[in-house]
């Protein structure tokens, strides 16, 4: 018997029938004596749909206060189906909005931040053997205004509701049944992993796996809820992400992953004085534009080029916003590539082994794939290639590090 | 300048186009210098898209709690457009559902009825300059569960609002520009009436006129709150509901309507002994049928004939219901008729002028149309009637009170 927090994704409840096989998967989990909390997205496409409704209705300019209300009812439609159908199969379950169960988030629109959830109030609930369905996504700040947490919101609230019960463990439902060693739609050598550590899943995560979003990974690391990767379309174990141990540390490398969404911006021959990369970057920053990898050369003559990648979809943004700060810097010019791509090698055991680094490199160096530019973290190594090269890189690189790769 | 509830409904936000003519109409009275607030129902089939949802998810049997939940996002999605259009267009405006503006009801989810209203709050708002748009239909009982008010829910809203912010007036906007003195698509000699008192409102209501809800006038009539029925697509004035004065009770009939959702029903030679009626008509109450008219024949040598009228949706139920409880009361048999209809007509004048139902029957009698049932209120006479005469029975009834009617 068990205290678990299960969260359905957009595709598990995508429809009347989906609704009810999770139904029936939640009463599996309930039958077999365990205390339930439900946290559930929207149905596939409800978000964009309403998304595009407030756009349309408001030339792309949605006040935020107003495009959180609209949105937090595509869960609202799914925990009230789902609580219903649960009761029409004769068991007691009940639905929650973020503001019956007092999410209480920042006032933050669109992105907020959650501060505090009641967790005596669910746990009381669950005290009358109740199912508790919950929106995810969504919560209210201090005076009663619905929020939204912004992008991978609703596994971030599935976790923190798992912190703040002191759940035995977080499961996430999605339409892949786990995590994988690299994309298996890019490689069919791709193998579940039966456990990965937080950083490693934060570094994939950051590197562009998309089974997870980093909020909801640094949450649970935070708060040492284990959380599974599951499918909601099959009974497959699925992977557990939890605090990293022995095992994970006789591994070399975790995972291949790759991302298709950067593009390189090349500022050429700037003066290399004190202060030109503040001047360069406080601007991307105002306009929250994230800038990824920034690599500075050695000055020659006093000048340096600097390299750095930012989301493709603010090129357009970028391009304007360079055109007068790098004649402000004295720069000779600057170069956009949208045609890059990341690749990148995860895993927790490059901490105490050496030669993760030059076996990439080498790698890809064998196939004629020319590097441009390269990052490293404590547990992983990125290397920025030419975009038509990103399946060969996944291909060799996973080929590579086969020996070591997802025991 | 003056204080303004308006309610629009959900033919009037049926789209984002209607949505944006409401808008400009809201900005037009808050730029005369009004302060309002403003109540929505949830776009046009909408409602009915989320209850087939419900009842295809649970066989036809949602839990209510669950239902109430889940149909109270269509006004959340209408109000949250409106706020961000009217926000679009540089007009402070803010969106508020029945739980953010605490419209408290009793927990009698699906036909909640309305138990308190913050007017504090929304005076508050309005004082910060600000244009109110209220999600009708709905509201929160005391343990924060969703409710809903059931039909003409939304009317009932906005004159409850109003009567609770001592609002000058009330505007309901519809698909039609007022009150007439008859359905304009059964007869096209239907005038419109300038002024109308809330019981002839509230008989015209009772009797199967569409245009407002009968719990809303009796609400408007409790609180005394002058009610405008308007069309959201045109500027025209209207239909002003509200007490009775000396001009109206010159009038003898202010209009004629008609149901064509009723059918008789006759439970034929039942011993007339004390409590039959009592226990023909418990296990209706106790299923919430509707019972409307109901007449009794004198008593022939110890037995009597029953005749009233239900409503058609209940007709397959009352005949299971019948079955049973005419045997136990001893009936000989029982006749179910679907094939009528009822004819009224409503007038304050009748008070003091008499000879109004004689011209009725007389009327009627002299088209050869029979009249199978009579009941009669204050201000109302009502005829049940062949099914097939209705159209006939409206415009001649309409001609032979024209020199009364709708001045």
């Amino acid at each position: 018997m068990a205290l678990i927090v299960q969260k359905y994704g957009g595709t598990s409840v995508a429809d009347l029938a989906k609704i009810h096989n999770v139904a029936e998967r939640i009463i599996r989990t309930y039958q077999a004596g365990n205390d339930v909390v439900v946290v559930l997205s929207a149905m596939a496409g409800e978000t964009d749909r309403l998304a595009a409704m407030a756009n349309a209705a408001t030339g792309d300019k949605p006040t935020p206060r107003e495009y959180d209300a609209l949105i937090a009812t595509g869960e609202q439609v799914t925990v009230s189906l789902m609580a219903m159908v649960l009761n029409s199969k004769g068991f007691k379950a009940k639905s929650l909005l973020g503001s019956q169960i007092r999410i209480v988030t920042d006032k933050n629109h669109m992105a907020a931040r959650i501060q505090k959830i009641d967790a005596d109030f669910i746990l009381s609930e669950l005290g009358k053997h109740r199912i508790m369905i919950v929106a995810g996504f969504q919560g209210v700040d201090r005076k009663g205004n619905i929020t939204t947490l912004g992008r991978g919101g609703s596994d971030t609230s599935a976790v923190a509701i798992a912190a703040a019960i002191k759940a035995d463990y977080c499961e996430t439902f999605t339409d892949v049944d786990g995590v994988y060693t690299t994309d298996p739609n890019v490689y069919d050598k791709a193998r579940k992993l039966k456990k990965i550590s937080y950083d490693e899943m934060l570094e994939l995560s950051a590197a562009g796996a998309k089974v997870l979003h980093q909020r909801s990974v640094e949450l649970a690391k935070l708060y040492n809820v284990p959380l599974y990767v599951r499918s909601s379309f099959n009974d497959d174990e699925g992977t557990l992400v939890t605090r990293e141990d022995e095992d994970m540390e006789k591994e070399v490398v975790s995972g291949i992953t790759y991302d298709r969404n950067q593009a390189k911006v090349g500022v050429i021959h700037v003066p290399d004085e004190p202060g030109i990369a503040g001047k360069l970057f406080t601007p991307f920053s105002e306009r929250s534009i994230i800038v990824d990898m920034i690599i500075q050369n050695a000055s020659v003559d006093g000048y340096t080029d600097l390299t750095f990648t930012i989301p493709k979809k603010d090129i357009k943004q970028v391009e304007q916003l360079l055109d007068v700060v790098s004649r402000e810097v004295g720069a000779e010019r600057v170069h956009i590539d949208p045609d890059i791509s990341k690749v990148s090698v995860v895993g927790l055991g490059m901490k105490s082994h050496s030669g993760v680094a030059s076996k990439m490199f080498t790698t890809l160096a064998r196939e004629g794939i020319n590097i441009q530019m390269i990052s490293t973290s404590e547990i992983k190594i990125s290397c920025v290639i030419g975009a038509k090269y990103t399946e060969l890189a996944v291909r060799v690189l996973h080929d590579a590090f086969a020996m070591e790769i997802g025991q």
